[in-house]
C-alpha cells in the first residue's frame, strides 16, 4: 500500500516537470486517490460474491457475482447508499443501468461525463470520493454508470445493457434473456424482483432517455502487452474489428482402418490443417485468427472417419480491412484444403457476428494521454487498442468515449487468479480521475473560448 | 441373377484349364452355389431388422438386427432350424455361440473345420445346402459358427464371443456389458431371455469347449481397393496391426481477442497441427494415421482459447515395427510441435489398445488361393491383409484360420448403403465353398501320407 501512494507521490513531481517543459500537459488536478482505502473498498464489495479460493489469503479468491443475483442486489443497494452519501443524485433506468450523478459547479444541464463501469463483476470508483473529500468541484457534471450485464455470465449476452442504451440491442430482447441455468428467470423478472427495473428509458435520447456528455472506462488489459513491455497505464484509442464465423467440413465415415488415405473424404483432417492454415495467414498479416470450438457429432468413434467437423474462427485487427482480408486468403486456401487429401471435402461457413473496429473518441483519448504522460511518462503508458468488447464500445457510438487499461498479471482475465495489483488499481484510478478532470476543463474551455 | 451363374459357369471352365496347366490347382467340387437362393436367403432372414431405407425397391435397406435382440433370437431360431433340416447337430456354448456341425465321410473326430459368420447383422450360408442337396460329402466335419455380438453394437465390445472362445476376454466381463441404452440389460440376462446361454464352455479346449479344426470368414472388404483394382476375391493372408492412442493437450485458457500469439498457449492449434502431422509421418511410412474423435471442455467459446484439447489417434500397418516406428516419430514431432507457438503447450497420452499384427495360416489361406485362381484366375483376386478386426483373428490365435473378401460398393461399410451385389455375394460364397473343400482335401491326403 504505501508503495502504491509513493509512486503517486513521484508520479506529481515527475507531472510537475513535464508540466513545466511541454505546454500539451495539463496541470495535474492535484487530487490524490487514497489507494488503501480503494483497495479496501474493492474487498470489502467482494465479499458479496467471492469464489473460487486460489491461495491461501482468504483475499486470494476469485469473484463469482452474476447479474442480478442476491450478492448483485446486495452490491447495487451499497453502491446507491455510497454515493448518495457522497451528494449524487441516483437514476435507474428501464435496464437497470445505475446512473450516479454529481454537479458540476456551472449548474450545466449538460450530459454527464460518466466514468462507466459493472458492478456485476468488479466495483471501481474512489474518483467522486476523492473529489468530495477534497471539495473539488468539476465544472460540469460528472457521475457513474454501473452498466447492467456486462459480462454476459448470467445471461447469456454480454455489453447487453450498454448496447440497450445505444440502440444496438432492442429492450425485449435483452429482457427476455434467461438465466442459463434456469430458463423460468429471465433479466426482467430479475430487475422486477429486486426492484431495480427503473422509469427512465434505456437510451441516450436526450428527451427520454438518459444520455451521457462522455464516457471513461478503466479495464485491466486482459491481456500481457503492458505487463510484457513493463508500462503500466495503457491509453485505449479504439477497439479492434472482429468476425466470428463457424466452419462445417463435410466429409463420409469410414472405417479407419480398411479405407486406404486415397479413398477417404476426412473433414477432421481437412478442418485441422485449416485451423493450422488461419494461424499461418493471421501472422502474415498481422491479425488474430483463434478456433476455441470444434466439435465432432456424437457418435464419432476412434476407428471412423468423421462424417463432418464444425469449428469456430474469430478474426480480429484493428482495420476492417485487414479482417476481410484474412477471412478471404482462409477462405481461398480452405477451398485449396479441402481437395488436398484422398477424394477431397466439402464445407460451408456462416458469419455470426461481424464487429467492425471503432475508433474512440479523440479528445478523450487526448484527456487520457495528458493523465498518462503526467502520472508515468510516455515510456511507461502507450496507445492500445482494445482486443475485446467494453461497454465503451457501445457509448462510443452516442458521446465522446475512450479507455483506459491498467496491467494485469500475467494477462489473465476471466479466471479465479485475474488480479490487479493495489497499486495498479490505484494507478489507474488516479489515471481515470486525471482524464476526467482533464477532459472537463478542456470542455470548460472550449465552451468558454466560444 | 444370370450373370453370376453364368459367371460361375464361366469360371469353372477356367479353372478346368487352369487345372491342365498346374498341377498347384486343386479340382473343382463340382459344386454350384445357387447365387438365386442365396440372395432370397440373404433377404428372408433380413425381414428380421431391415431399417434405415435408402432407396425405391423395398430391398433397398439397411441393417439394424442387434445381438440378443427379438429379431436376432427369430433369426437364431430360424438358423437352428435350417441346420437341423440339413442334418446338422446344433451346440451352443455359453456365449450363445452356434456351433452348427455337418459330419464328414471319415467319422473323424477332429474338430471340425468351421465356416465362420455372425448374424447379429448379416447372415451368410448356401455352402451346406449345396453340399447337402449334391449329396457331397467331405472328408472331416464341417460346418458354420454364429458368433455372438461381433458388431458390438448393442453390447459395446466387437468380436466379443470369438474373444472369450480364444481366452482373450474374460467370459464374466462379456456376460457384464450393458445394453448401450439400457444398463439394467446384459448380455448374459439376455442369452437367458433367449434360451442362448449354453452348457458348453466357451472356449477352444477340446476337453471343456468347442475347438474348431479350421475358421474360414467370408466377409465384405470394408474397403476400396478390390472395386478400384477391378478385382472380386481378396485372399488374406493377415490383419494389420494398429494402436489406439489418446492424446490429452494442455494449454492455458485466454482471451482471444487480448492475448498475441506470442503470449498463448493454444492446445487447439496444437492439437490441429498434431493431427495434420500425424497423417503425413503415416503416408511417409506407407501405413495408416486416423483421428476420429476430437473434443474441447464443454465450457469452450468462441473467443477464448481452450484450455485443453483431447483427441485420438488409431496407427495401423501390417506389420508391428512400422506401427512402433510411426509412434514414435509421430511422439517426436508432437514434442517438437509444443514448443512451436507462443509459450508452448504440453501433452500426455495413453495407450489403450495394441493389437499386433496376425498372420494367417499358410494352408488356410494357400486353399482360397487355390479357390480365387480356379473361380476368377490370379489377375481377378489379390493377396490383401485385413484392416479390421474380426471373428477370424481371435479363432487364428487357436486353430488354423483365413479369410475370404469380396467387394462392397463404393467400399461402404457399417452404413445403410452397406451393398455387396448378387454376383459378389455367390462368387464370395462359391471361394468358401471351395476352400473349404480344397482344405478338407488337402487335410485328408496329408492325413493319407502319414
Amino acid at each position: 500500500m504505501m508503495q502504491s501512494t509513493k509512486r503517486a507521490t513521484r508520479a506529481l513531481r515527475f507531472n510537475a516537470r513535464a508540466f513545466s517543459t511541454s505546454a500539451h500537459f495539463a496541470a495535474p488536478s492535484s487530487l490524490s486517490i487514497n489507494a488503501d482505502r480503494l483497495w479496501e473498498t474493492l474487498h470489502e464489495t467482494c465479499k458479496w460474491g467471492a469464489a473460487h479460493p486460489y491461495g491461501d489469503n482468504p483475499r486470494d479468491t476469485g469473484m463469482a457475482r452474476l447479474t442480478l443475483n442476491d450478492d448483485d442486489a446486495r452490491v447495487r443497494r451499497w453502491f446507491a447508499d455510497e454515493v448518495q452519501k457522497l451528494g449524487c443524485s441516483l437514476s435507474v433506468d428501464q435496464m437497470g443501468n445505475m446512473f450516479a450523478r454529481q454537479s458540476g459547479r456551472l449548474e450545466s444541464t449538460a450530459p454527464m461525463i460518466a466514468m462507466g463501469s459493472h458492478l456485476d463483476t468488479q466495483p471501481r470508483g474512489g474518483v467522486l470520493r476523492t473529489m468530495k473529500e477534497n471539495n473539488f468541484k468539476t465544472n460540469f457534471d460528472v457521475g457513474i454508470v454501473n452498466w447492467t450485464n456486462e459480462e454476459g455470465a448470467r445471461f447469456p449476452k454480454s455489453m447487453c445493457s450498454s448496447g440497450v442504451w445505444a440502440g444496438a440491442v432492442p429492450i425485449q430482447k435483452a429482457w427476455d434473456l434467461c438465466d442459463i441455468h434456469d430458463s423460468n428467470v429471465t433479466l426482467r423478472s430479475e430487475l422486477e424482483r429486486h426492484g431495480f427495473l427503473g422509469d427512465i428509458e434505456c437510451s441516450s435520447d436526450p428527451e427520454t432517455g438518459y444520455p451521457l456528455g462522455a464516457h471513461f472506462e478503466l479495464h485491466i488489459e486482459q491481456g500481457p502487452i503492458l505487463p510484457e513491455t513493463g508500462r503500466s497505464i495503457g491509453i485505449v484509442q479504439g477497439a479492434q474489428g472482429y468476425r466470428w464465423l463457424t466452419f462445417t467440413v463435410h466429409g463420409k465415415d469410414a472405417h479407419t482402418g480398411t479405407t486406404p488415405f486415397s479413398a477417404r473424404q476426412d473433414p477432421l483432417l481437412a478442418a485441422s490443417k485449416m485451423i493450422a492454415a488461419s494461424n499461418a495467414i493471421a501472422k502474415q498479416h498481422g491479425a488474430l485468427a483463434s478456433t476455441g470450438i470444434i466439435k465432432v457429432p456424437s457418435n464419432a468413434s476412434t476407428n471412423t472417419v468423421a462424417t463432418n467437423v464444425t469449428f469456430t474462427l474469430d478474426i480480429r485487427h484493428p482495420q476492417d480491412s485487414v479482417v476481410h482480408t484474412v477471412q478471404e486468403v482462409c477462405l481461398r486456401e480452405f477451398g485449396a484444403i479441402a481437395s488436398e487429401d484422398g477424394k477431397g471435402v466439402s464445407f460451408d461457413w456462416t458469419l455470426d457476428t461481424d464487429s467492425p473496429a471503432v475508433k474512440f473518441d479523440q479528445d478523450c483519448v487526448a484527456s487520457i494521454k495528458a493523465a498518462a504522460d503526467c502520472l508515468v511518462g510516455p515510456e511507461k503508458s502507450m496507445l492500445m487498442t482494445s482486443g475485446a468488447g467494453h461497454d465503451t464500445v457501445y457509448t462510443s457510438k452516442h458521446c465522446p468515449s475512450a479507455m483506459i487499461f491498467v496491467p494485469c498479471r500475467d494477462g489473465v482475465s476471466h479466471h479465479p487468479t485475474e488480479y490487479c495489483s493495489p497499486e495498479d488499481c490505484a494507478l489507474g484510478t488516479q489515471a481515470l480521475l486525471e482524464a476526467v478532470v482533464h477532459y472537463d476543463e478542456s470542455k470548460a474551455n472550449k465552451g468558454s473560448g466560444v
